[in-house]
C-alpha cells in the first residue's frame, strides 16, 4: 500500500507535457480538486473577505477603493475559473501553464510590470514528504495565488490581515507577496528539524544495532533532502533576482524584509547540503562499522576453526580402524600404555602452540603482519 | 546481438573527422539514409505542404510570397541534396559539416545574421537509449532543420501548423524555430519519467532481493543519463546565450516563449543530477545492504560453527580406538558406567557455555566489543 | 545521559520561527538566562566601565562626550531589556529578531549607515563543541554585542581598553568591532588545533586498532566541523562584502586590519576543508585496512581448512566399521601389514600437494591468478 | 620491460628546472634527437618545401615575396638550432625555455604582436599512451612549430598546401595556425573513441568474469585521461583567451573557423569527464558485483555448513567407542533394534528441521530478518 | 620517534594567536633560532654581500647609491632584530606579526606602495615533508626576505648575482622578487617529481602484494599533498592578483616573467590535482583488488567445503558403532560384500555431482544466476 502511494506520486514528478503541443494551451492533471477562491481586500481600516463563486466578481475588487487584494486560488480542477482569473488579472498563458503543471521548477519571472514566482511547500506526512507547489503572481494592488495542493501555511498571514498585526494592512501587495513567500519558506524549518533529529538518532542505531530497514531511512532521508533541495535552491536564487531586479514594485522598505526572507532561504539551502553531507557520512559510517563487525567474526570464526582443526585430525587419525594385531606397524599407539594420555597430550600440546602463533601475530596470526604492521613510513 | 548493437552505436559516438582534414569538407557517415527533404511554406491564410524531390525547386519558395518556409531534411545520405540546400539558404560549409557529423555537441552560433542550432532528440528504445542529432538553421522567413535519425518528434508542430492552433501561423519564422526546439526538449520528459520509474522499482528490488542484473541496470541508467546531460546540458547554456545575443531576429515576444524554453530545459538537467544522484545513492544503499546480508550469514556461520565444534571436538576424542585393555590409562571413561551420559553432558555444557558466551557478547563474542560498543565520545 | 544532552542542543540547531508569523516579532527562548549589560566608555584618556541595570541609563553616555562606548548584553532572557536597547541604539526590528533567534547564519547587513553583523564563538567542551551566537552591531561611536551562551572571548578585548594596551583607545567604534571580531575568529584557532591533534592520534589508531568507537570518533570530527564551517564560510563572505563596500563608517587604517581578520577567516575555512578531507581520507584509510585485515584472516582460514580438509576426509574413510571378514572387498587396507604407515604417508601427500599448489599459486591458490596477475596493459 | 618503459616516461612527466636558475636559460633534455627544420613557404600560385639545415637560410624567406611562411622543427637536440631560429623570429627566450621543457601546460601567451601556444598531440601506442608537446609560434606572415617527439600530425596540412586544397593557400599565416591546432585536435578522436570501446568492453568483463586486470585496466584507462585533461583543458582555455583577444593577426573568417576548434576542444573535455565518470562507475559496479559474487558464496557456504553441522555431530556421537557392556547407560542406542534407523531418521529430521528454517528465513536464517526486511518506512 | 617527531610539527601547524590579543603584538616561537641577516646590494658594476649584525647598519644601505638592496633574515628567533628591520624598511606591525607566526596562509598584500608576499619551501625530509614559511617584503630599491627554517633555496639566486648571470644585475628589486618568487616555486618540482614516482610504485605494489603499509603510505602522500596544495593554492591566487593590480613597482618587462611564474604556480596545482585524484584512484584500485582477493579465497574455500562436505558426512554415518548383531536395520551395510567399494562409490557420485553442479553454475553453484547473469537490459 504504501509502496503504491509513493510511486503514484513520483509518477507526477515530472510534469507531463505533451512533446510539441501548443505552448500556453491548459492541460488539467484529471485528479485535481475542484479549485476553492478566496478573497481578501484590505486597507489599513477595513477588511473584506470572502468565497468567490463566480470569478466575473474580481474585476469589481481592483478599482482604487481596496489598496490590496489578494486571490488565492486552492485546487487547480477548473479550466474555466483558472483562465478567467488568468484574464481578469492580465496573467500570461505561459505562466498560467506553468500554474496547473505540477513540479514545476521554482523560478521567478517578469511578465511586464508583473512579477510571476512558483514556489513549493513541504510537510512531512506519516510516511513522505508531501509538497505542494504555490505559484504567486504579483501586480501593483493584488496578489494572486495558487495552490495545488492540501497544504496550507497561509493563515497566520491571513490571521495577521485579520486582526491587523503587524504592519501589514498599512503597507502595499510587495509586503503581502513578502509574507506570503516569508511562510512558504518558513514551514521548511519543522521538516529540517525532524530530519535533523532524525539522522541524529540514525546515528546511535546505524553503530549499535543497524539492519536494512536503518540503511533504507537514510536513504529516503537524503533522497527528500535531493526533493528539497530541488525546491529552494532555485527559490533562493530568485529572490536573489528580484533583490538585484529592484523595480518600482518593491517599496526599499521591504526589500529589508525581502532580504531577510533570502537569507532564510540561503540557511535551509546550507541546512539541506550539511544534512545530505551528515546522509553520506552516516553511510560511510554503517560501511566501516558493518566491516568492523564483519571482521570480528572472521576473526572469531578463524580462531575457532584453527583451535579446533589439530584435535579433531588427531581424533580421526586414533578414530582409524587399522587392524592392530596384523601388523606392528598398525597403529601401536592404541596398545601403548600411555596411549591415551599421549593422544591427549599430543591435542593440548598443539592447541596451546596454534594459541601462542595466534597471539604471538596480534591474535590472528598472519606472517606479514609481523614485518609490515608497523611501517616505518 | 544486443552486445553488437550496442557497440556498434557507441563506435559512432565520438565523430570522426580525420586528424588534419580540411575543415568544411563534408563526409558521409555511409550508412546514412538517402534524404527525404520535406517543405511546409505557409502564412495565416494559406498552407503548402510538399516533399522537394529537386533541391533546385526550393529557391522559388524563398520570394517573399511565403512569410515562413520550413525545410526539414530526414536522413543525411546524399552530399549533393544537403550541399544545394547549404547554398540555397547560404549555409556555412563548418555548420554543414556538423549538420552531417553525427555526435556533435548541442551548440548555438551565429553566421551573420542567421543562427545555427545543433540539439539532440531522445527516446527510449526497448534496449538503450535512442539519440538523433538535429540540426536547426534560422533565417529571416525560413528554418531548415536536419535530422539524422529515425526519431520524429515535429509531428505535433506539423499539425498545428495545417490546423492553424494557437498563433504559430500569424507569427515568424523565429516562433517556428521556438516552437521545434520546444518539441526536441519536451520529448526529454517521458525518457526523464521512465528512469525515474525504473529507479524506484530497483530501489526496491535492490534492498529485497539484488543481484548482478540490478546493479547492471542502475549503471546503465547512470550511462544514459550521462548521454542526455551531455546533450542537454550545452543546450540550456546555448538556449540562454541566445537570450542574451538578442539579434532582431527574435521578437521580443517570442523571447518570453524562449525564456521558457530555457526554463524547461534547467528543469531538465536539475532531473538528470537529481536522478544520477540517486543512482549513485543505490549503489551505496546496495553496497551497505550486501554488506548487511553478508555480515548476517557471517554471523550465522560463526554461530554454527563455534557452536558443533565443541561437540565434535569431544565425539572425535571418545571415537578413538584406544585398547582399553593395555592400560587403565587408556580410555577408562569408555568403560565407566556412566561414560556415555558423561560424554553427552560434557557436550551440552559445552553448548550451553558457548552460546551463554556468545549471548553475553551480543551474540557473536568478541572481548573488545564489551568495552568499546558504547564509546564515551 | 551525554545522548540527551546533545539531542537537546541539536533540537535548536534550526532556528525556530512559526511559519507565517510576523517578521520583526521577538519571541524568546524560554530558557533564556537573564541579560546582564555591561557598559564600557572610553576615550583616550577615560574610561568609564558599569554594569547596566537599567536601560534608561544608556541613552546618557551616548552624547558626544564618550568617544566609543561598548554595550555588551550577555544573556537573552529579557525582551524587555533587549527592546529598550534596540530602541536606544535604533537597531530594527528584523536585527533584534536574528539576535534573539540563536542558530543564525552569519552575515553582515547594513541597516542605514550602521552595521549589523552575526558570528558565532566556538569552545571544545568535554564531550561537544559548543557553539555561541554574537550579534554585533556597529554605529558611529557604538558598538553593541548580544551573546547567547556562557562563553565568552572579549575579555582580553576588554583588558586593552583598560591596561591602554596597543591603539584600541585612540581610534574610533569601527576598531573596537574589528577587535571583537577578530577575538570571536581567534576563538576558532584552538578548537582546530585539538581536531588536528585528535585526527593525528586517530590515524594511528585506525591502523593499528580500530574500533566501532574509533569510527564514531571520526565522524564525530566530520560532523563538528561541519558545525564549524557553517559558522565561518559565511562570516568569511561577509568580511569580503564589508572590505568591499567600503562605507565611510570604517576608516582606511582599520580597513587594513579588517583584512588580516578577513585572511584570519580564510585560512580557517582552509583548515576546515582540510580537515574534512583528512576526516574522509581516513574512514577510506579505515576500510582498506578492514578490508585488509579481513582478507588476511579469509587467507588464514582458507589454509588451515583446505590443508585439514583431506586427512580428515581419509580418516574419517579408514573410521568406518565395514566388516572386513565378510569380504575381501571390505577395507583390506585395515588388514594391510603397512596398512596405517600407509595411511599416514597418504594424508602427508596430500597435505603437502595442497601446501605446494597454495604456495605455486601465491599462498592462496587460484587459477586465473596464474595468468592474469600480471596483466600485460 | 613495460615497467621500465613505463617509469622512465613519468620521470619527465615533471618538467624538470632546477630551482633559482636563471629565466629563459635553455638546458637541454640529453635524450632530444637532434632538430630537423623543415620549411614551407608558400603563396597562392607557388610553393618552396625544403629541409633546412643551416637556420641561416632562414632569413631570407621573410621577406615580402612570401606570404606565408612555415618552418617546422622536429626533435629539440640542438641549442644552438633552436636559438637561432629563435633569434630570427623574435622568439621570447622564456617562450623558447618552455619549447625545450617537455610537459609543459598548455597555453596561450602574447609577446608583442605575436602569438605563442603551447599543445599536445596524443596517440595511443601499444600499451600507453604517447605524447607530444606541440609549441607552435604565430607572427604575420610565418608560423614557427616545434615538436619534440615521434608523432606527427601535421602531414594531411603539408598535403593541403601542397595538393592546393580548400582555401589554405589563398589565407594567412592566422590560418595555417588555425589549420595546425585543429590537426593536434583533431588527433585525440581516436584516442577517445578507443578508450569508449575498452570502456564498454570492460563493462561487460567487469560483472561477467572480473579479475585484477580488468581492474588495472580501468584505473589504466582513468589515468591516462587525467593526462589527457591536463593536455586539452587548458588548450580549451588558451582557444577561448584567443577568441576574446581580437588582436588583429586573426580575421574575423580564420576567427568562425578557431569557434569551430574551441568547439571540439570543449567537446573533447566533455568526452573526457563522461569517460572519467564511467570509469568511476565502473568501479562501483565492480565493486558491487564482487560484493554480490562474495554474498553468493558465503551464502552457499553457509548453507552446507549448517546442513552438514547437525549430522556430523550425530555420526560423531555414534561413533564413540562407549563400552555398551559395562552399562546399560552406555549407548544402548547402540544395541536397539531400530538404532541404525532411528540415527538415520534423526539426522534427516535435523536437516529437513534446518533447511526449512533456512528457507522461512529467506534461505539464509537470520531472526532480525523477519521483523526488519520489510521496513515500514 | 617518527611519531613523536611528526606530533610536534603538526603542534604548530595551526598558527597560535591568543584570542583577542592586540593586533600586530610580536610573540615569537620561543623555539625559534636567532636571526642571521645576509645583506646583498648590488648595482650592475659593483656588489657588496655581507652579514649584518647590528640592524642599525641597514639604513646606510638605503641611500641612493645601490639600486638594489637584498636583505635576507634566516631565523625569527628575536624580536629586536625584526623591529629594528621592520622599522628600517617601514613594515606595517601586521606584516610582521605574520612574519613570525608560522603556518600563515600564502598572501600577497600591499601596504602603500609596496607588496608583502607570503609563501612557502618546500622539501622531502627523509620521513615527511619540510615546509618553510617564506616572507618576501618588496620595496622601491629593496626586498626583504624572512626564512623560518633550515632550507634555503635561494642560493642559485644568490650565485647569478654574485656572478652577473642573466640580467640580473642590470634591473631593479621587482625583478629580484620574481627571482627570489620563482625560486621557492621551483622548489615544487622535485618533491613532485618523487611524489610521481612513489605514487607509481604505489600502483604495482597495490596490486601485487598490498598491506597495511602501502595504504599508509597512500595517505601519507594524500595528505602532504593537501599541505602542499594549501601553500600554492592561494599563492596562485596572490600572484594572478598582483599581474592585474600593475602597480608601477613592477616594469611590463618584469610582468612577463610573473607571468611564467604564474603560469608554474598554476601547473604545480594541476599536478597536485592529478596526484590526489591518483591517490584516490589507487585507494579504490585497492580496495577493489582486495575485494577480489577475497572473493578468490571465499570461492576456494567455499569449493573444498562443499567438495568435502558430502564424504565426511558418510565416513561419519558408517563410522558409527550400531551393533550389527542385535538387528538387521543395524548398518548392513557393514556386513555387505561390496560394502565398502559401495562407500566409496557413494562418496565418488557425491563428490562427483556437487563438482558438476559447481561447474554448471560458473563455479560457484547459486540458482540465481544462471537466470540473471545476462540481464536482458
Amino acid at each position: 500500500m504504501s509502496k503504491g502511494k509513493r510511486r503514484q506520486k513520483k509518477h507526477r514528478e515530472t510534469p507531463r507535457t505533451e512533446p510539441g503541443s501548443s505552448p500556453g494551451s491548459l492541460v488539467l492533471d484529471p485528479s485535481a480538486p475542484p479549485p476553492v477562491v478566496t478573497l481578501i481586500a484590505y486597507s489599513d481600516n477595513t477588511i473584506e473577505e470572502k468565497t468567490i463563486t463566480d470569478p466575473a466578481q474580481l474585476p469589481g475588487y481592483l478599482n482604487k477603493t481596496w489598496p490590496v487584494v489578494w486571490v488565492n486560488v486552492d485546487g487547480l480542477g477548473s479550466i474555466e475559473t483558472i483562465s478567467a482569473i488568468g484574464e481578469t488579472f492580465k496573467i500570461h498563458s505561459l505562466a498560467l501553464e506553468d500554474v496547473i503543471t505540477s513540479h514545476q521548477r521554482s523560478k521567478l519571472e517578469m511578465y511586464g510590470d508583473n512579477y510571476f514566482l512558483i514556489s513549493h511547500m513541504m510537510e512531512l506526512g506519516e510516511e513522505d514528504l508531501i509538497t505542494e507547489q504555490v505559484s504567486i503572481f504579483i501586480g501593483r494592488g493584488f496578489v494572486v495565488t495558487f495552490q495545488d495542493g492540501p497544504l496550507d501555511c497561509f493563515e497566520r498571514v491571513r490571521e495577521r490581515i485579520r486582526k491587523h498585526l503587524g504592519k501589514i494592512r498599512t503597507v502595499g501587495s510587495d509586503y503581502l507577496a513578502y509574507a506570503l513567500l516569508d511562510s512558504v519558506i518558513d514551514c521548511y524549518y519543522p521538516v529540517l528539524e525532524t530530519y535533523g533529529e532524525r539522522l541524529e538518532i540514525l546515528e546511535d542505531e546505524i553503530i549499535e544495532k543497524c539492519n536494512r530497514a536503518t540503511i533504507r531511512k537514510v536513504h529516503n532521508i537524503k533522497r527528500e533532502l535531493l526533493v528539497m533541495r530541488r525546491a529552494i535552491w532555485p527559490l533562493r536564487d530568485a529572490i536573489s533576482n528580484l533583490m538585484r531586479d529592484s523595480s518600482d514594485l518593491f517599496t526599499p522598505d521591504t526589500m529589508i524584509f525581502m532580504r531577510d526572507c533570502h537569507d532564510h532561504a540561503v540557511q535551509i539551502c546550507d541546512f539541506i547540503e550539511t544534512f545530505r553531507e551528515l546522509g553520506s557520512d552516516l553511510m560511510d559510517v554503517y560501511l566501516s562499522s558493518a566491516s568492523n563487525k564483519l571482521g570480528e567474526s572472521m576473526r572469531l570464526l578463524t580462531i575457532i576453526t584453527t583451535i579446533c582443526a589439530p584435535p579433531t585430525v588427531v581424533a580421526g587419525i586414533y578414530g582409524m580402524n587399522f587392524n592392530t594385531e596384523r601388523s606392528p606397524f598398525n597403529m601401536p599407539e592404541l596398545n601403548w600404555f600411555y596411549g591415551y594420555p599421549f593422544a591427549l597430550a599430543l591435542m593440548t600440546v598443539l592447541v596451546i602452540w596454534v594459541v601462542v602463533l595466534l597471539r604471538s601475530q596480534g591474535w590472528l596470526g598472519n606472517n606479514s603482519h609481523a614485518h609490515t604492521g608497523r611501517p616505518g613510513n
